[in-house]
């Protein structure tokens, strides 16, 4: 895997196995606690120290309570110490008495970890207006034999899933000075899932020692290009959020924005969060393709990322990648859409390797190479409007039977 | 059917067989030139005299040649007597050959019907990205052979169809004080269709003699609240269109604003528009079920139409009443995420005639109930925001196995 370089001396390295246990001080695990039928439905991470917190969370006004509680948590002191979350059942639209069992998973997990409550933030994921099971809940943490020691990512990265067919997850290791710092991620599913609707969650550990002002905008500037960037159909969810725990235990001096190594942190979180957004794009629901969709040459990288995402949503493009048709109208077209002002005499549109659209004009291509290309897993749509340097990147599915299948049945 | 009541003594009566040429003074036809295999692709629409024209277009950058053709047209004298129009072709992305094609298509028709360049509008639809075969539209005029006596409405429905399942027609009368006023309308689909995308058009003809800025007001503030509410797909074509002929044959005095019968007229102008939009979304591709969606107690007019746009324009929504399920969290997460800023607290949903959330959270109510109504084939569904007293509706329909299929297969 090739991962970025900020110089010839220093490099993020993809560590294979790693996961978000690899960075130093990192417990995580899951359990089935009973709110899904037969898997995993609980899982926590733990830090050995209180870690330097940041966060970012749906913009949809229907906020559900877990995100409020964890909201109140990390603005207390900047601080996390262990995340417990379920999933079956998102605890939104669920009122006072959502808020309270949120407020009362924060404590019984604050107890059995030993840790402050202002520690710990409380996430879920599932089914939306119903309560949920304390009774559970409570039994399931009380259940976790090993808290502290436990280096089960993998049973985390289960527990958090709903709708997602894979686990998603990425390590990425650098040596600084004989030094080796290390940035984990998971995260499960974005496509707004059976039988409600269900969240995109994603969870960033890492050992480096970071400045709490200095980690947040780096969260927010990342979570811009890549999480923001990615779209299955466009519906967001009322329990969205990425966190990220900065522990300090690889041991270096706090970075902070001012320090050459914040722009390698930035590039490293930038990688983790690049990946995981790909990973849940790649798992929309019903998808066989992913696709991204970059956008070149445009004036600001605003103008190209709303570009970008107007493509990539578009149901008509969506629907043509998944039957391999190279059909640059639909693509063309929802540029002209995107409420972004464009020359649309100047447009240029590639599929992959092989030019569609110049001058705004459909030019002459091989059918059979563009159909031949379209049978690829990742499909690249490259979108220049010649009239600026900047550029954005989107990434999204196909839109399939699956899709519809998924969505139209049935809750119960 | 029941239309609208402006006071006890004057009323619009849906005419049954009426259409487009039901107008004193309109003729229409359609004819297959061979753009199509098969079916009738070139159609037209004349008036004795010439008429009061006004039209409203596409928003979206990439317009059509044949667009900025009628558009010049209509600058020019405020006035139409005759509209040419083709399937199977859109003449988009087709650069200055295509603006060419659209003046020598309007030359064609003003030569046959005898009539100014400048009283002429061309429209197009189907394909984009290829030329229009000039020699089939220039067969096609010339064989049209009683133009100007012509009453084939239906002709001229068929003539615009690209995957419309349907034609789309409504005709209304009105008599004040022994004179008799009608207003008609014609329409095609708006889905983005096969092979490329395809075009919403709308059409509407009336013998009422009226101020041309008064026509063109009243056009705009009924679109906005009737074509601009449909949503299929959110994908907005190149080549989308309405346009409205008023030709003053039913002898009155020319209505402005200050007018009383302004109203009335306005009043019958949205109810054709409004009927020719839910014909439109109920023909969405691959739609089994007309959705509307109607937003009260919003604080202004937008806001709800913005609320009200975005529940029906929500694939999870539109796959949920495909599906025939209840599902209130779609719903309200479409709410939460729309832009408008709301009370999530005071909320209220009901799916045709059952509540299922209030205070922005669910209530309990009998599934089977809901599952019975969504059977129907048109599902009403209604938000308050209690915020307010303005409001808004949008209609849409749902999403499909088949609109998959229709948009995923290939282009040839």
């Amino acid at each position: 895997m090739e991962v970025g370089i900020l110089s010839k001396k220093v490099k993020w390295n993809a560590v294979e196995q790693g996961n978000i246990c690899t960075p130093k001080g990192f417990s995580a695990g899951g359990v089935h606690c009973g709110i899904k039928r037969k898997r995993k439905d609980l899982g926590w991470i733990y830090s050995e120290v209180p870690a330097t917190a940041a966060a970012v969370y749906t913009t949809n006004q229907f906020q559900a309570p877990p995100l409020k509680v964890s909201q109140e948590s990390i603005n207390t002191n900047g601080s996390l110490q262990g995340v417990i979350v379920n999933s079956g059942n998102a605890n939104s639209c669920t009122g006072k008495e959502g808020l309270q069992n949120a407020y009362k998973m924060r404590e019984i997990f604050a107890e059995k970890a030993r840790i402050k409550e202002q520690d710990v933030a409380v996430v879920s994921t599932g089914v939306i207006g119903e309560q949920l099971p304390m009774n559970k809940i409570i039994t399931g943490v009380e259940s976790i034999s090993s808290l502290v020691n436990c280096e089960d990512a993998p049973s985390f990265e289960e527990a958090i899933m709903t709708t997602d067919t894979f686990t998603k997850h990425i390590c990425l290791q650098l040596e600084i000075e004989n030094k080796v710092f290390t940035i984990a991620g998971a995260a499960k599913g974005s496509g707004m899932v059976h039988p409600n609707m269900a969240t995109m969650l994603g969870f960033v550990t890492t050992d480096i020692h970071i400045q709490h002002d200095t980690l947040h905008q780096a969260l927010r500037e990342v979570t811009a290009e890549t999480f923001n960037m990615i779209t299955v159909d466009g519906d967001t969810s009322t329990n969205d959020m990425v966190l990220v725990m900065a522990n300090g235990m690889a041991g270096n001096e706090q970075w902070t924005q001012n320090d050459d190594e914040y722009t390698l942190f930035k590039e490293g979180l930038h990688i983790v969060c690049q990946s995981l957004s790909q990973q849940i794009a790649r798992d929309g629901e019903g998808a066989t393709k992913l696709i991204e969709v970059q956008v070149n040459g445009a004036e600001t990288a605003h103008d190209a990322q709303v570009i970008a995402k107007t493509i990539v949503g578009s149901s008509l493009v969506k629907t043509a990648v998944f039957g391999e048709d190279p059909n640059w109208g639909r693509i063309v077209s929802a540029v002209g859409y995107s409420g972004i002002s464009i020359d649309t005499e100047k447009i240029k549109v590639m599929i992959g390797p092989i030019l569609i659209v110049k001058d705004g004009m459909p030019v002459v291509f091989c059918e059979e190479e563009a159909k031949f290309y379209l049978k690829n897993e990742k499909i690249e749509i490259v979108v220049d409007l010649l009239a600026g340097s900047e550029n954005g990147t989107a990434w999204g599915c196909d839109l399939s039977y699956d899709y519809v299948r998924i969505n139209a049945s049935y809750r119960t």
